[in-house]
Order: structure tokens, then sequence, then C-alpha cells
């Protein structure tokens, strides 16, 4: 088969590649149906991270199951399914928990812009749907397996609840699927920090009510200004930098929240400033596989429609113009299809 | 009248001082019942923080009522109060949201180890009780204003449910009634990090169920062999420090919570940990007032006693040696009778 190679910062190559095989019983195969590039693979393509060796990328994913191994009953052969990047057993404590994105045998996914992927902890993590689902669907569905479920998360944290303010920090993939998450939960108030305008249009399209330009101390009091002075019951930060993260803080009203999903990179909490904020804070991998059921569900029932958010769909043997494009910023998100 | 007053690192005097007058219509007067020695009093009194000009001292009071200011009418001359360390006019967007001690008219009190007091904002922040507590049960209620009612917001805030397993950073006052609470509000296990041994033997009394002595990474591998290898539901940072926040969000179980209500000092919490934890963290100081009824209800009717933490008593004129005994650890907090 072939699929997406990093070789070294912005050198991505579609290679020639074994055929995923069964390796464990709890393993699947699936053929999948389309893939995308993520914000976060920009990390190594840009070389912020180390790219070392070689290696395959992806890890969001729909496909059609191919082959099982012997332990997996949930899921069979032909079935349309949506998984996610963190794969779990959906058993263990941490699952239990609510938290399978930290699932005691997770493993992350990175091999899916390719043709076939092998799925770990199959039984835990893929969802079938009852049909397969109209090819108009796919691109949602698929970002239910990450951004979609990211941004819902991002609003599970913060904890947005029926008539409250939100204040989306980030206006990529995550951060439009935040927007949309906030509005289903009932948000009375979205302001979105976005400079973009077409992003701007995206995030109205999906329930923003107020776009805010500024940024740092000037976004600050812009969103001061638009909550009573005090600040947003919730704040989503959907990026994941130094820069976003004091913005959110700074952004939430004594005794809000917020939700933090973007990877942090060289993030410090100061922890007076925290303190005397009364400010709630949690993050972390989006537990998608909790949410996965509902999500498909909403997008099936055509109440949300995430996969808005891809701007460019290729064909997955141009992954390399997907991932350019997305570093230019011509592209939100880029779909491929195999 | 007389009162503490901080000349210097390790000089408290008992000097002579003006009586407090009323200032504003909605401040109120009130003659000390007790008032103590809190373990943050120790950061200026060890020189931890500048102690500048020389001035009063104490944060913690209940008493009665001997003036009031023209808008007050909540309490009235002779009623036996308990307030908060934080005062709040209890009717602001942040005291709404459920955060009195961030109140836009707070102000911390600061004058408390005298014969008298000024308590600004004295609508919002006083509860008178019906009748003149005994005196036996003063020292609890005293308890109430500020320790007791910080470790129930440790508790909180770490969100303690009906049998989840509770975690207590730190054996000092706050700490022990932190204990209490995570009981009250039903922790299923109470454990609690001490070295100090009639500290362990108060922290049994008040209900936890496990000691752990050891600190650091030991202190968290102790933990974890007692939770199932993932850590505790919920812990509450009683001390301030970063080591006692690096071992409190370790100990915690992924998507645990970890409330936080020590200062913070020299604390920075890392943000790709605490992001690949999907710990929640929450702290500051103590919405003190929002539980007054509450826990002064529960003081009344013998539910809790949490004025066993006062393990000195002494004539408020004593007071430098009350600063002393806690310094040197000869004392875990010292209750001061005017």
């Amino acid at each position: 088969m072939r699929g997406a190679v990093i070789h070294a910062p912005r050198d991505i190559r579609f290679d020639t590649l074994e055929d995923p095989k069964i390796v464990h019983p709890t393993d699947a195969i699936i053929r999948t149906a389309v893939t995308c590039v993520c914000g976060s693979d920009l990390w190594p393509y840009r070389g912020v991270e180390p790219t070392g060796e070689p290696h395959p990328m992806g890890h969001e994913y729909v496909g059609f199951v191919e082959e099982v191994g012997g332990e997996v009953t949930a899921v069979r052969p032909g079935q349309f399914v949506v998984g996610s990047f963190a794969t779990s057993d959906n058993t263990c404590v941490n699952c239990r928990n609510g938290f399978p994105s930290n699932c005691l045998h997770r493993a992350f996914m990175s091999t899916c812009q390719a043709e076939y992927i092998r799925i770990p902890n199959a039984q835990g993590t893929l969802v079938a749907t009852d049909d397969v689902p109209g090819e108009e669907l796919w691109p949602s569905l698929l970002a239910v397996s990450d951004v979609m479920g990211t941004g819902w998360w991002a609003a599970d944290a913060a904890e947005v609840r029926p008539g409250s303010t939100a204040v989306v920090v980030g206006d990529g993939a995550v951060g439009l699927c935040a927007v949309i998450a906030a509005k289903e939960r009932g948000a009375g108030r979205i302001i979105v920090m976005s400079r973009h305008e077409p992003r701007q249009r995206l995030a109205r399209a999906f329930g923003a009510t107020d776009i805010v330009t500024e940024r740092g101390d000037e976004g600050v009091a812009r969103i001061k200004d638009l909550t009573d002075g005090i600040g947003a019951d919730s704040v989503l930060e959907c990026v994941g930098t130094a820069q976003a993260m004091r913005q959110a803080l700074r952004s939430a009203r004594p005794g809000g929240d917020v939700g933090f999903v973007g990877v942090p990179h060289g993030v410090a909490v100061d922890g007076q400033e925290l303190f005397f904020s009364h400010v709630g804070l949690r993050g972390g991998p989006a537990p998608v596989r909790r949410y996965l059921p509902d999500l498909i569900d909403r997008v099936l029932s055509g109440r949300i429609a995430p996969g808005r958010v891809f701007d460019l769909a290729l064909p997955l043997d141009q992954v390399a113009e997907g991932y350019l494009a997305m570093d230019e910023r011509r592209a939100i998100k880029t779909l491929l299809r195999p």
C-alpha cells in the first residue's frame, strides 16, 4: 500500500509501505475511507518538534473494516467505523472514569495518512455505524475522530452550560469545532478570537455571536468589555502556546473555567495568578471515545456538520501539498481521499 | 484598645492602638470574642514576605457587634457574629457566582488580633447566630472564619464526592480541617500526608483512614500503591509550596481533581504535564462566606469540631508567644483570648 511518510521537516512523501497486518488479537485493519492533516502534524513538519527517522504520519480516520483479530467482536468486516486518535480498551479504570485517552493500554495513532490502517484496541476504540453513511457525511464523521471530539472536550472541560458565555481562543479546525460544541451545549454567547476573515465567517456559521480580533492584553480587555467587566464563564483554549494560555486564563471570570486542548508548547502557569483568579483549569488529549456515539448521532441526524472545517480536499497521493497549504494558511484543514 | 503589631520579622508587640471607628456606612465594629494566629501570618513573621512599616496583624475573628453603620441592617449590636477573612458585599456578580472572596468590593481583613475590629462590608460579610453560643463552641466558630472554610473549599474545589478517595497534602490547621471536610462530604478513603505524630492523631480523629509519611516521589509512589496504581480522585493541596503542588498533581488519578488553597509561593505548573495528566486544578482564597451558614450549623449541631486544631490558647497580650510557638512547631495553631 501507499501512505505519507515524513523524511525531514517540510519533506512529506507518498511512499510505498508494507501492508498492515493483525499483530495482536485485539487489532483490526481498516481500509481508509477518508483521512486528513492535523494542525499538530505541522509541529514536526515545521521542525518545531524533531522528526527523527522517516516515519508514517496521520492520526485521523474513518474507514471500512477489512479484518479483525480473534478478540474483536464489536465490529466486523465491511462495516463503516469511526475511531479516535488515541486507542483505548474501554474497560480499564481510566476508561471507566471517563478518560479513554488515558487508557492504561492507550496507543496514539500515527499511521493514518495511508490506504490501510492497523487499529490497536479495536474492540474498545471503533464504533460502527448502522449502515454505510453517504459519502457527503464522511468528512464530518472524520472530524469526529479528532477535531470535533477535541472541540467538544474543550467545551466539556470548560464547563460550558446553557446560557453561559464562552470564549474560544484559536480559529483553527479545533477552535471552529469548539464553537459548534459550545453552541450545541447551549452557550448563550460565543466569542471567538480570530483575525482571519474566512475563519470568522465559518465561526459565525457555526454559532459564534461575537468576533474579537485583538490579541494579548488588548484582546483580554475587549473580552472584559463584552462581559460586564469580569470575563467569560468558560474559555476554550484551542492553540497550545504560552500566549494563548495567558489570554485564556485572563479572559475567564473569577471562578470561571478554562478547558485547554492544544498540546502545550512552552506553557507554564503561574500558581499565584491562577490562585487569585479562582479559575478552574483542565485539559489534555480529548476523551473522544466517550463522545463518539453522541457525536456520530449528531452528524448522522444533520444537527452538526464539522466537516465544513475541511476547505481543501485532495487525493491522498497529494498529501505533501495538503501539508504545504495548511502551513501557508491557504487551507484551514486538508481532507485526503485514497 | 490594644492589639498585635508586627514591627519587623519575629518582632510582634502588643501595642496600644486607636479604637476602630465606623468609617463607611457599610462598616460594623465588633468586640473580639476570640481570634488566632494563621499559618500565613508566619510568612511575614519569618521574613519570607517583607513586613514594611509596623502594622496590625490577624484576619480571623468571631465577636460581638458593638456598632453598625447606617447601611447595615443584617446584624445588630449585641449579636454574636462569624465572618470571613475576606469581606464581601454578597451582592456583586462575583458573589452571586459563588466567589465572595473575589467580591468586587473585597477587603482582606488584617487587624483582627486586637480587642476591637472594624469589619468593612459588614452587611454581606457577617452572619449572626440566633443566640450567643456557649464559649466552648467559640474556637470552632472561629475556625469557620478561615481554616475550616478553607478546608471545605479545598474539598469543594477538588470535587470530593461520596465514596471517592481523597488525599490531603499538608497537616497544618487547614489540612486537618480539609480532612473534616472530606469526611463530611462522604469520601470513602482519606489519605493524609503527615510526618508529625500529634497531627496524625488529630487527622485520624477527624476521619483520616491512612497516613503517608513519605514525601516527594516516594510519597507519590506510596499514594499510587494505595490507589490501585492510578492515584486519588481528589487531592487537597493545603501548603502552597512548589513541592506540595508537584506532589498533589502527581498524586491525582488521570482526570482527577486538585484543589489548592495554600497561597502559592514560587509555584509554576508545567502546562504539558498538566495536559497529559487530565487533572483539573482550581484554587484561590476560600469563598468562606458562601459556606458560613452551613458550617455554622454543623458546628452548632455538634457534627464538626474544627476548633480542635487549636492546641494552644493564650491571652491576647501573649500574642508574641503565640507566633513563636507556631514558628517552632510547638503549636499547630494558637487561639488568642482578649
